[in-house]
């Protein structure tokens, strides 16, 4: 399943060459071969070089916490920024090209492109927060369908060409010379087939959940991934060229490629649409993995008090519920400023996911180092080259699609600043809350009690018994407002026959608010108690609903006084709780 | 400043008549003159009948009022839902059309034309969440710079007429017979037409506000208004006329009037601008109307039970925040449903506001039978006549309009649903809160306390130290998860020096989550205090961060426990805050 990302990237690397390409005319699409060939060799270093981080990191690795043990705060916080986006790129991207594969195979729906894209982003959400990740399971299927029918797609391609029926359309062949395309444009198109090399991350962060052993499972499972998308890369790039494929303007180039593979017959056809909805399937389970590893980065950095606590708080299901909701959120949002388009969306992809890249292989060089000294060298020949491939990779983007990337270099450092505060304004209040020496308890001599007394219900008659219980001085306080002296007669008598031996205080008031009034009156009882070395207790009574959805209908007073007191030392709020039955 | 809303109409009435009549062609304009005629007279019958309203309710009358008290409950929840629903189309119409006024002088911002509307919309709600109500005086200056304005530019026009400089352009003469003119299109033309007569609610509804002698002011008010109406619309609709105006893609027929009288000339062009920005400023102002009117209406509904409590409550400056709020956003969705288009929340504006209109009329004949007994007749006779042309003008709509109004007819019957539910829910809510007759105060024997400890910090040591002011009985109550044995024995330890004499109970769990069993054994504990006939009181140690923004980042533990606890009968909640100071 964690193969899923980088397989998945198949159906839109290889277009995203020749969109570059195309800049310059058709012709220059026969550069896609040599370039692919080169992305391979890439693929190959890197996985490498990520094999050793799955040895020295068998916990689950992953590059925030590979740059933070190894290169420090700063650069650790880099790559949790760069890849908390990515994440979000990672869904915005795979979900952008799930909905081009389903609009490929049904035209009609090519303009709902856009509202494809978020529905499957939300559906993954829901599915994610009712506890997704434990019945994974069935997520396969789609994983060996696409594998499975891309195999075939290919093999009928090879069978076709020997036997000659798929006739030669290549606008150009292999090695001619081109006017116009130049190294710049030739890196451009690099920089955004690298993109497909994406997945590698995923694997590394999920050491764990791998079948014992763990290390040599993850590791294999590493190799064989990049064995098969090699030959998905390579064929796809390869069919393309053969039959002079270029974008369309509502048709994958992957798309064109299996229609023409297959053929008009019925046959052709249904098969047409079986691999069409195994890549959409395919796209939606690697978006998933921004699903998985999004919540596990955000609850790695909130323990490290670089992200708010919320995101280790845990939902029903044991699912990381705001790390999940904000994914989603922020992979809808980059998908409505980009429109859905994927090419506008990959080079972001590439700087977010290769500037982390670069750092944790960095940090493994430094990891090999401290641990094995001055023999360090030959284990860190994988990591320099890896860290060598990815850094000239961010270097290609930086200088040649600045115009595109820029974004990244805003949010980044927001991000980073961001981090720094939460974590300092954490360390701040730790240090307040911290005990001092020598602190020990205080003894009152006894507690006041107010009750805020409405209109002599169930409610305020519980409260006022529970606030007896409690209390040494018990104070029933009632505001009126003018218009209602009337109402307030009958309560005061109420009151008295309820509670013979305890006094109402009145206090009226001419606002209609009854909020200030309450608020002053109980403040300069708090300091009157605070002198008397007496606590300070104010009961609010509520009651609940029988529908939790009724409450809205209630209770606005209540809520409104406690937020006015809370500002206030020295009070304690209480909510006295009146259950209704229906 | 209350005639806004009526004169503001010129702005779009007369161009809603022209609209309906080029269906069959620009020739059939020329029956706008004769239209506008009726709707003059409909509108000094329906000024005379609300003089009446006036009279006998100078507490402020309104519809909902008039219907409730004279036909019953059923009739006024059709008055008040369609008015609210009105209201919200008042500020969509008047904003759309003030939008179209600025697009219309400026032609660059046509694009924006929805964006402005809702703009407009949002900086009317934050004018009245910031108490507008109390600086009305400076709304009056649009209103007479509109009134000044158009007396000008009419006395233009005629003075152009008469010295021959203005060239007759009418499509057909007056009375031409036109082919396709049928009966249904002209009663269609007129029923929109008769949208510009909405605006005489408007001061019916709010004589409190008049200088004494109220009743004598507000009528004088009315027929005043009448008159500057009555000339405003004989003069666009004439000129509209004689100049041959249809309406453009996107300018006005009022701004092509404006346009075409003032001419091409420096002072012109200046004088146009002014006109056509008095013109969006009314229609601002006119909305506004919308802004006084609905949360007045939304507060005596919830008076009377019908809507939620939520709509009594007052913000900070006396406004009323949560009916200014509601009508914003349904102003706003009206506004994106049907694009900002006036020509299609118009039919729906008419029929929201002639259904109160006839319920009303017929409640005061109904209130002048109850009041004079056989001699009502005389003071019903301008009633009766407003009764029968506000019906008349429903039945065309519903007969002929109906595939631009069924909407309402939808939204109606939900609308009053929800107010019989509203007040289902009330009453049921006060019949369980009553006190029964004989029921007395409980005394308690005691009470049980049970702190919940986290880290042993300052907002723990206080917590205690205020739990054994009240309690009887103190239990110290310490959840740890499997993972954190270490830091359970430092938590101990930490405590039993700062409270010798107390014991700290521990709960040991497997699961990541502490809410579950802090609330298990809160629970066992209440159950068995009970039984002792104690109270029992949960103690929840906060920390108030000295900036508010700040509480994103905290208590999320608290919270999620005071939601699990609040379902539990017989337990008081108690949160102890203690205050960082930075």
């Amino acid at each position: 399943m964690l193969s899923s990302d980088a397989l998945s990237s198949v159906a839109y690397g290889p277009e995203q060459i020749i969109i570059v390409l195309m800049t310059v005319g058709a012709a220059a699409t026969w550069y896609s071969v040599p370039i692919a060939a080169v992305i391979l060799i890439l693929l190959a270093a890197l996985i490498w070089s990520y094999t050793q981080v799955i040895h020295a990191y068998p916990s689950g690795g992953g590059a925030y916490l590979v740059s933070t043990e190894n290169l420090g705060t700063i650069p650790g916080l880099i790559s949790g920024g760069s890849l908390l986006v990515d994440y979000m790129l990672t869904v915005a991207v795979s979900t952008a090209s799930g909905a081009d594969a389903i609009t490929s195979a049904i035209p009609e729906l090519y303009k709902y492109n856009l509202g494809i894209a978020i529905v499957l982003a939300l559906i993954l959400m829901f599915m994610n927060l009712r506890g997704l990740r434990e019945s994974a399971a069935f997520l396969m299927i789609p994983v060996y369908t696409f594998i499975v029918s891309t195999f075939v797609l290919l093999a009928v391609g090879v069978v076709r060409i020997l036997s000659g029926s798929l006739p030669y359309h290549a606008p150009a062949h292999l090695g001619a010379s081109i006017g116009g395309v130049t190294l710049i444009l030739i890196l451009k198109a690099f920089s955004t087939g690298s993109s497909s090399l994406t997945g590698v991350e995923a694997i590394s962060n999920a050491v764990p959940f791998f079948k014992r052993p763990k290390e040599h499972n993850a590791a294999l499972t590493l190799v064989m991934m990049g064995s098969i998308l090699a030959v998905f890369f390579a064929g796809v790039v390869f069919f393309a060229y053969w039959m002079g494929l270029v974008p369309g303007h509502n048709i994958t180039v992957i798309a064109q490629m299996a229609n023409g593979l297959l053929g008009e017959s019925p046959i052709g056809h249904v098969m047409f649409f079986i691999f069409q909805f195994s890549t959409a399937l395919i796209l939606a389970v690697a978006a998933n993995t921004g699903y998985s590893a999004f919540p596990v980065l955000a609850f790695n950095m909130a323990k490290n008090k670089y992200m708010p606590h919320m995101f280790t708080a845990r939902g029903d299901r044991l699912s990381y519920s705001n790390g999940i909701i904000s994914l989603a959120a922020g992979a809808i949002v980059l998908l409505v400023i980009f429109k859905g388009q994927t090419e506008r969306l990959i080079p972001l992809y590439a700087i977010g996911v290769f500037t982390p890249f670069t750092l944790a292989q960095v940090g493994m060089v430094v990891h090999w180092k401290k641990k094995l000294g001055n023999k360090f060298i030959f284990h860190s020949i994988p990591n320099i080259i890896g860290a060598l491939i990815s850094f000239s990779v961010v270097m290609i983007l930086l200088i040649f699609r600045t115009l595109e990337i820029w974004p990244f270099f805003l949010v980044l450092p927001l991000l980073i600043f961001a981090f720094l505060r939460v974590h300092h304004h954490y360390v701040n209040v730790a240090e307040q809350l911290r005990l001092r020496e020598g602190v020990a308890e205080h003894k009152f001599d006894g507690n006041t009690v107010i009750v805020l007394v409405g209109n002599m219900t169930n409610v305020d008659l519980g409260a006022i018994n529970y606030a007896r219980s409690i209390g040494d001085y018990v104070i029933a306080l009632h505001v009126s407002t003018k218009e209602n002296t009337q109402k307030e007669q009958e309560i005061e008598t109420e009151f008295k026959s309820t509670f013979p031996d305890l006094h109402l205080t009145v206090i009226q008031t001419n606002y209609r608010d009854i909020i200030a009034p309450a608020a002053r009156y109980i403040g300069l009882t708090s300091k009157d108690a605070k002198k008397r070395n007496f606590t300070t207790t104010v009961i609010i009574p509520n009651f609940i609903p029988s529908k939790p959805w009724e409450n809205m209908f209630h209770n606005q007073t209540g809520l409104r006084l406690r937020m006015a007191l809370n500002s206030h030392e020295d009070i304690i709020l209480a909510s006295y709780n009146y259950h209704l039955k229906k």
